[in-house]
């Protein structure tokens, strides 16, 4: 049976301040919890509903009852593990890299950390103030994907000011983005879902580019920051594949 | 005051039953609901607080407390309008159509409809089990740009096999889309988020394509549909614009 402890420590873990004291974070649900497992990530605790299907068999066994007590979703899933924060890696100039300036939404974030580990991009950088990526609604969102993907918290104009490779900004007036050569070690840093790029790191940067808008042009509601990611990133990758 | 059978319509069209019944769907906010103004839906009500920002001025007054009743959001926005569900155009078979299988989540659907407007994608056909367009999460996550967009539920194997323009499903498995020439008037198909396209249409389709992976081969979730649909569309509209 789950102690009070317990319960007060998991449930603790829904809020940054208390990942940040105690180093973990929360995974739910087979999948994901098995992808963080796979990379490694050291297991805290372990919880599980008598058939869960986790591959560790160290799981403490809890009742559909306690599990709910615990758990951050709405519905439960059959398992829940507490991991430790692993440490941040140093970021390396080689490949691209995804600089994110106050994104503060947890969907948009494992949305975009899914989209990296889909282009095999490994480094995330991000503004203090963007979103924690260990926050759960990021870690369910990303479906075990940042586990494979370095995210590192940073002082992103200082980053950028010392960088050596190009760096390209999505913004809405910058160069049409088809018609550009983009080379394959970059930073392509993606603003706030609301004021976009902050002015600070707007004047850092080497390139504004822009994904051409071809419907109704005053109407059209600008792309979320995902969705731009998404076209972005295939866009450096795409040159790759020819 | 909000009368109880005025309260008893609006909540009842949370449900596709009774939208489909009175033909009526609810929009919310006077972001949202200004779009719909302009696109000419025809308004059957509308409810607001007293300073909200609503083009129209018949807009019945109500208190907080009354929005809140009324309202499907968690937090309600400061209108609601009631709109009359227009007639479905016919489909025309001109430039790019987005033909989706089966896609059940509203949010999902809603970006699709979203980034359809951005690329000036004016058609939409959707399988009879595709999620409700009026559904009010659909309707939210649009933004209204769902009002400059024509989506049609239909027998899609119907509609497929009678079409004489191309029709291309994202597929796992496909020829890679980086190295195609596209043709500007085509169906690009789009399958449910768990099964993909279903056998029925994949036999029909005239060429899979395939978004390839750059990330580790085994692990890498695949793309969430809208994701998969952001590139394909800015893969099928990129070459006008060179």
């Amino acid at each position: 049976m789950l102690s009070k402890s317990q319960i007060k420590l998991i449930t603790s873990l829904q809020q940054k301040k208390y990942r940040d004291i105690s180093g973990l974070f929360v995974a739910e649900g087979p999948k994901v919890i098995n992808e963080f497992i796979d990379a490694q990530f050291e297991v805290h605790s372990l919880y599980a509903l008598e058939n869960a299907d986790i591959q560790q068999n160290n799981a403490e066994i809890v009742s559909k009852e306690e599990l709910k007590k615990i758990s951050f979703l709405k519905n439960a899933n059959s398992s829940l593990a507490v991991f430790k924060i692993s440490k941040e890696k140093n970021i390396s100039e080689k490949g691209l890299i995804v600089a994110l300036d106050a994104i503060r939404d947890p969907g948009n974030l494992g949305t975009i950390i899914r989209l990296c580990d889909w282009f095999g991009v490994h480094q995330i950088i991000c503004s203090k103030d963007t979103v924690d990526c260990y926050n759960p609604k990021v870690i369910q969102a990303t479906m075990g994907s940042i586990s494979r993907v370095n995210v590192v918290y940073t002082d992103l104009s200082e980053t950028i000011e010392n960088t050596t490779i190009p760096v390209y900004g999505a913004c809405m007036e910058g160069s049409n983005v088809y018609r550009k050569e983009l080379p394959q070690n970059a930073i392509i840093v993606l603003g706030n879902e609301g004021k976009g790029i902050s002015e600070e790191i707007m004047n850092l940067l080497s390139e504004k580019i822009t994904i051409p808008k071809f419907g109704n042009l005053q109407k059209t509601e600008s792309l979320n920051v995902a969705m731009a990611t998404s076209i972005l990133l295939s866009e450096f990758k795409r040159s790759t594949e020819k």
